[in-house]
């Protein structure tokens, strides 16, 4: 396949990805707890598909412009992102369509949504676990009591629960570490929910980072998970202690338009227009924007050690390859790279090339 | 304007555009330069037009895909890229109905395009002024002599002379630091061109980055320039020492979908997959991804100082807001931003708000 690539690729491979998929799946199951998983990383009618087939009916999004973009295969979407009170016409034409949940963090939005919505809607309230970007402090028990009152005195609004996400399980670096930020994160709503649970017995909690739903096993107080990123994982994820390398699904196909071998660079057609300026600092490498694997037939295998993508512009990508490598590539060729942040180079690429002229769009 | 904004939306301010379109293209006529601008940053159709309005009918590209895009109105491109071999069809089909300039900075690029050409194209010689990303050092006249008689012997193809980025003005950061790189770039490209002119008189020095266009006066020995982000400018090019933080072109509205009072943040609906993930080292507040500025009634004036987008998700931007400042906003309120980098951003949005109701795209 990779031989009839002539510019910059996102390949997918669908069986890495079923199997991610079906992993956090069977995880679900096994723990009873409802399955909605985020839709932001590959933003795909026909990747949501592969959910369907399991049996998924519900799912998240980070916009409501994706959930405009979902709503025509998928009738029950929670917005997992502060209400944009702007949009509230957006909000009412899916409320009309389709059971639409959104998340709420003060008594403004509270306010605002009763006194504009049309049609019902479910409501989250968002909870602080720690990661300190957006929610509530979960001590903060009279703004929550507050929002909640006023929650459950509007007669288009049905109090869900509350939602959460673990941001900062992201600066974790091995498997004990996220599962120290999980064990703490899941606490902290277990108990929120056993105070309110009495008057509100409906409620449920709902969670979900991929490095916790990839490693954890107990999920005692959580009713719902939400993860998105393990769809695709990436070598940002690797690094946190998600997953294995192995795992990873998506890789960018590069056209080599430069050799300057007395530095060991291979420079790239690819640059932070098709992988986004994400990047890690690796152990042994320093700041990297990707990792080169082995090709072959139909896809990637291996990581090729040694090779990494060192640095971006717009369009360029410097590789740095070791010398004794460098030798067995020239203008031409293709590399093959795994990315630091897969939700951010799918964004930029908009596509996936599945097999030769098997190509899938999305958002 | 910005009343009517309810998600992130990319501001073009067409008075600043065109007066810096105008302030570079005076300083070619002046200086009896070849102005060929690059289109990379702003990659639109329309905003081309304004540089017609003026008479300028040479522009540069960085990739085959958006000469393509201009070639429905301009037929003068020259792809300042490492030739990608894979597009030889492409290549051709665009040589076919324009006058095509490519850079090569290899043999094998330049015996495989002397086998595949069907149509004439020019041929420049990429020299690594310095910045050592591409390009024949210049002292390698042995490469460079094995190019020109390679290109000479081919009857499809016309060598223009030599091309350079001085893409090391970037690390510059003040006027004087842009100037010691130019003076030094400018240097080696003339003294190439004095030693081939005899032999090839027609040659060219191609040359061109913001930083040096925008404050150098001397180009002595250069005959084209190629700058490109100046359409725009962005809080880099001012870090940089190229510009006034009060030339640049384009800001970011953002919705606020979140207030964090206790600790002096805001939260905007607007994040990497909006700005892009670029981001620069502020002496003042360190790392940042965008700075905020004053609204008006049709776009943005002056900087609100204190206030800066310190970190970026998908979809969430979190702003810094000082204390004594932050009681004037709330949510559904937005913000004005202007990027760190305009090329990426641009990239990221893929059309610009010129006043309500006027929009225009992009490739």
């Amino acid at each position: 396949m990779n031989q009839l690539i002539i510019k910059p690729t996102l390949l997918l491979d669908e069986k890495k990805c079923r199997r991610n998929i079906r992993k956090v799946y069977n995880k679900a199951v096994n723990k009873s707890l409802i399955f909605r998983p985020h839709f932001k990383t590959h933003q795909s009618l026909e990747i949501g598909s592969w959910y369907k087939e399991l049996g998924v009916n519900k799912i998240t999004v980070s916009s409501l412009e994706m959930a405009d973009y979902f709503s025509s295969q998928w009738n029950d979407i929670t917005v997992a992102f502060p209400v944009n009170i702007l949009e509230i016409e957006l909000i009412n034409s899916l409320a009309k369509r389709i059971q639409l949940n959104l998340m709420v963090e003060s008594i403004e939005a509270a306010i605002f949504l009763m006194s504009h919505l049309q049609y019902n809607i479910g409501v989250f309230i968002k909870i602080d676990v720690g990661y300190k970007r957006v929610g509530i402090d979960p001590s903060n028990r009279e703004e929550i009591d507050a929002i909640i009152t006023l929650l459950e005195s509007s007669d288009k609004i049905i109090f869900k629960g509350f939602l959460a996400h673990a941001g900062h399980t992201y600066d974790c670096r091995s498997k004990q570490e996220i599962l120290r930020v999980h064990k703490k994160s899941v606490e902290i709503l277990r108990n929120l929910k056993d105070q309110y649970q009495l008057r509100y017995p409906h409620i449920i909690n709902s969670y979900g980072d991929t490095p916790s739903c990839s490693v954890a096993e107990d999920f005692e107080g959580i009713d719902e998970i939400r993860p998105g990123n393990f769809v695709f994982y990436d070598l940002a994820q690797v690094q946190i202690g998600s997953t294995d390398i192995s795992n990873i699904a998506v890789a960018m196909v590069c056209p080599i338009v430069s050799m300057n071998k007395h530095r060991n660079e291979i420079v790239i057609y690819g640059g932070g227009v098709h992988f986004s300026k994400d990047n890690l600092q690796d152990e042994v490498y320093g700041k990297i924007y990707g990792k080169v694997v082995n090709k072959n037939e139909i896809g990637w295998k291996d990581e090729l050690t040694g090779a990494y993508l060192k640095k971006l512009s717009q369009e360029h990508g410097i590789v740095s390859m070791p010398e004794h490598l460098i030798n067995d590539y020239s203008i031409g060729d293709t590399l093959v790279i795994l990315p630091v942040h897969s939700c951010m180079t799918g964004n930029e690429m908009k596509s996936y090339l599945l097999e030769p002229n098997k190509e899938i769009t999305r958002l």
